[in-house]
């Protein structure tokens, strides 16, 4: 089974297992719409990668691990879909959660996802207590105050704040605690694994600023222009495209070097360098680089 | 050092842990507007008065529990309050968070209560982790989705719903996960204690509704006449004041009978009374009866 038919196939047991036929039916749905179809589920791809690496000797441990990530994920995209936030009426292709069941459930299943990300370590945690424990801090802190995503997001509520503290934990957070969390389901020592997390996240937040400016909303799936209507602090409006363009292509070389040396080094190697073309393509880059010059 | 300052020390201790000074200070200050000044604190009380009759072995951990279950509570009241919901003004005789911080810090300050409290117990968890695991486990299912307080709310969002499962998933949910926390934190046998909670939320949940109907509210720190208001499901719109207030009675000596024998039986009893009293009083309980008659 590859990497995402794995997730895909954790996330449709957990949807499953917490979703019965006499709760409130349309929470279920919205959950559901929240979570399938999915984007690219590249965090949890990334603590998968970053486990396997690792040895992968409790997989259930990460499954369990991956699957909170992309809810966790999930659960803030339907929050910062709201009407309060970004109002955005579509989100991976379709209606955004709360265009299609309405702002109260789109708070509620946000709500939902947050605590079943947990309870899915919980009850995972009868095999490595110690390690399911430890998983469940490094996630809270990725997600929570002060400088997880949902800090991320309350920096937009702010009237000063730097553009880096803003997006370490509005993006950075989450790819953070992807990646110790990878290292930390297979028991190993999750420190080294840090470097990579945060690069990458830095690099996936420059690159949606940059297809923020220059993307086809539909191949987006999202509304762009969002960062500068709404005033959003970006690295495009602070440096300008080229600048934002060589600094993505830095991080992602930075975060390849990151990856520390272990038996499944060249596979993560290979990946960074795939998801990079995925987010911006390198000769997208070149030609952005040029028209600037 | 009583209940009610035990509880308070440790939530105080909980959010400067978790509220730091170069994290964004407004989402700081909406969290802490929901935590404090508190209201009754009756689930922690519960959790804390349970793990004391049950030995309370490893007070650290039901510190841990008692705290979460509040945080849990004060995020369900704050996204409650909600404009899209209740849209109340008033909590607990203060601006309610939305209307103090705005509408996105109250959505925000939500998400990081919730995630808070898990934090909280997965870092009290190395004294005991698999007691901390099926912590965790119980109050995530008395808060999310099928059948707790989250999917109490969204019963609201539903064309249809029996007043028992609605009830019984907004209310009941959480005073049940607070007893058997209690147990859980102490290493005892939860199972017996469930009764306890499910009588005592079903009780809570018929006061609520009487109170909305004949409080003050001044008395009450927040608004009144809101179930009719909103067209909720409530004991009083379809049973009537009179046998309401007979359910409510009845319900306080369940609860009283649900407890178990145990070395705490006697305090724990009075508890209960006691609470009830604050609920609805006995004088007021015979005059509403009185006056239906």
């Amino acid at each position: 089974m590859d990497i995402v038919a794995r997730i895909d196939h954790a996330l449709q047991a957990a949807l499953t297992a917490h979703t019965a036929a006499d709760g409130p039916p349309r929470l279920a749905a919205a959950i559901r719409h929240a979570v399938f179809p999915g984007g690219a589920r590249i965090r949890p791809r990334l603590c998968v990668a970053v486990a396997a690496a690792c040895g992968d000797d409790q997989p259930a441990l990460t499954d369990a691990a991956a699957s909170a990530i992309e809810l966790l994920h999930c659960a803030s995209l339907v929050h910062d879909d709201l009407p309060c936030f970004d109002d955005a009426a579509t989100r991976r292709g379709q209606a955004s959660v709360h265009a299609a069941y309405g702002e109260r459930l789109a708070v509620l299943g946000g709500d939902a996802l947050i605590v079943m990300a947990f309870q899915l370590l919980a009850e995972a945690a009868a095999v490595a207590p110690l390690r399911a424990a430890t998983l469940i801090g490094t996630l809270a802190r990725g997600v929570g105050a002060p400088y997880g995503i949902v800090a991320g997001q309350a920096w937009e509520c702010e009237t000063q704040v730097a553009l880096r503290d803003y997006q370490r934990a509005k993006t950075g957070a989450l790819f953070a605690a992807a990646t110790l969390a990878g290292a930390e389901a297979a028991g190993a020592p999750s420190a080294p694994w840090r470097a990579l997390g945060e690069c990458l996240g830095e690099a996936y937040q420059v690159a949606d600023d940059i297809r923020d400016v220059v993307a086809d909303p539909a191949a987006l799936g999202k509304p762009v222009g969002r960062d500068l209507a709404l005033g959003r602090p970006s690295w495009v409006s602070d440096w300008g495209l080229a600048a934002s363009v060589r600094r993505f292509q830095d991080l992602v070389e930075r975060a390849v070097e990151a990856i520390p040396p272990c038996r499944g080094q060249a596979a993560l190697q290979a990946l960074v360098r795939l998801e990079s073309e995925r987010l911006v393509p390198q000769a997208l880059c070149q030609d952005l680089i040029r028209e600037a010059a």
